[in-house]
């Protein structure tokens, strides 16, 4: 049996795995992001041993970004402006593909979740389009449309949509270093830490400014739903995994839809429409390895 | 040589044309929105001579909305909920094609318009996903992904997008009878026209309404550019045919993404990036036309 390869590229930390889909992952290592040399050589030496013994098919890449996903462009599969130290503009594909001589897949680590989350579960097979978003140190958005990741000048990138911002109930002017109190800059765990002086894992469960988070992600999640009409939205991400945060998110997006978008998902099915990842916090890792299940088949 | 039938069903008006192509129209017609059975019997005398010749191949329907458009609903082709009187629940799909018994293609109004400019434009046609929004009496936006409208669990409702909203500058609380300041009840005509007391065509040039108004819709457009990153967006409707409007919003766009996206076209090229519909205002009825000439060939 042919093997694939997944590598989740993350700001923090690269997590690279060798397997054939969730139920058989053979291996799995995670070490931290450091310079860009250091990181790419340790996933080449991880893939290395099963691309020597002829096992491993295709690789899968799921980065952290912006990229450049332009298959014409002579910079494809770059990290392009990322404010991480040293990862501008870092051929990440290039130097995979260069190294271990397989096909190689390469998306947003969001886009992959997405794909992921689709992939590998029968019942989303069919849920077109459908939605990745993670809430964690920052906020990012994956979006399948006729089973394919989007594409168009770059990528989706509703991490940054512009939403509104009370500034009488919450005058933290937001944390995002590109536009202030963006999404992203309002609500990561990072604009929290900002916010509360203490990280998202230690607010109390009882702190107000879990409520306003609720509020934050449920504006997003409505502004998504205006744009796509999505079957399905997956939210994860480290500080989605709150205690109650669904269950909570789920009530406020029905409030602040007022009824005007007609269907029983959500209207009387909320609960099976926005949903914790499947996958757990694989989702990234296992989803580029469903992208490099496709590409061996290309 | 066959021809074709567009509606462009409005809340105000129905335009019926038919003919095989932009360069093509051979008769067009367009009377007031009144009951629904006197208004389809009307679109259904206009093309019933050229069903009778055996001429009349499809015929579109751009509709406004909000519709059903899943083909496995039992109400698939109806007009659904909305505000204007007789017209809830009224099944214009099934009546237009029990009375004409051609093949109909069915759509919203902005959907058809999407796809119209896209269809009928050579340059239009590699840019995926490709935009249309308008900004009228209503805000609505359609959206073009591998050359099919997205459908999803409804269709795409950006023009109810939630926005920021500096009600020191904007005391006005929004007009949208489900929520009160989304872009719509912020910018569409209907809410100018509350707010100022006088029509966005009256509204004189110098007054600071619309300088808020590009500053909404320029914030509505970079949520479209984060959510899709479509390749060209087209700005279309009567209060978008503003003299200046354009330009102004092309510039604010770019103020408000602060340089977050990194392409070319929005950088260097934003002129060719935000575009008035190349079809004036026949866009929605043209873009049925479009749907009718693939209906015709499924």
């Amino acid at each position: 049996m042919k093997l694939l390869g997944g590598i989740e590229a993350g700001g923090t930390k690269f997590v690279c795995m060798v397997g054939s889909d969730p139920g058989n992952v053979r291996k799995e290592e995670q070490f931290p992001t450091t310079t860009p040399r250091e990181t790419i050589d340790r996933a080449t030496e991880f893939f290395l041993p099963y691309v020597q013994s002829g096992e491993l098919a295709a690789i899968g890449i799921a980065s952290f970004g912006p990229l450049d996903l332009n298959p014409g462009s002579p910079t494809y599969g770059y990290i392009t402006t990322t404010p991480k130290p040293g990862w501008s503009q870092i051929d990440l594909y290039g130097e995979i593909q260069g190294n271990l001589h397989v096909p190689v897949a390469f998306d947003t680590d969001v886009n992959a979740a997405a794909f992921g989350e689709q992939y590998w579960l029968p019942e989303n097979r069919s849920l077109d389009p459908f939605i990745y978003m993670t809430v964690g140190t920052g906020i990012g958005v994956g979006v399948i449309v006729n089973g394919s990741p989007l594409h168009g000048l770059v990528h989706a990138e509703a991490g940054h949509f512009a939403l509104p911002h009370d500034w009488h109930r919450d005058p933290f002017p937001g944390a995002c270093p590109y536009h202030g109190d963006c999404l992203e800059g309002l609500a990561s765990g990072f604009s929290m830490s900002s916010r509360w002086g203490q990280s998202p894992e230690s607010l109390p469960a009882i702190h107000p400014g879990w409520d306003l988070e609720y509020d934050y992600i449920a504006l997003a999640l409505v502004n998504l739903i205006y744009a796509y009409s999505p079957r399905r939205i997956v939210l994860g991400g480290g500080v989605a995994q709150h205690p109650g945060l669904h269950q909570a998110v789920r009530c406020k997006v029905r409030q602040y839809l007022k009824g005007y978008v007609q269907s029983s998902m959500l209207m009387d099915k909320i609960d099976e429409y926005i949903l914790p990842p499947a996958l757990g916090n694989r989702s990234g890792g296992l989803g580029a390895i469903a992208m490099a299940d496709c590409k061996q088949l290309e």
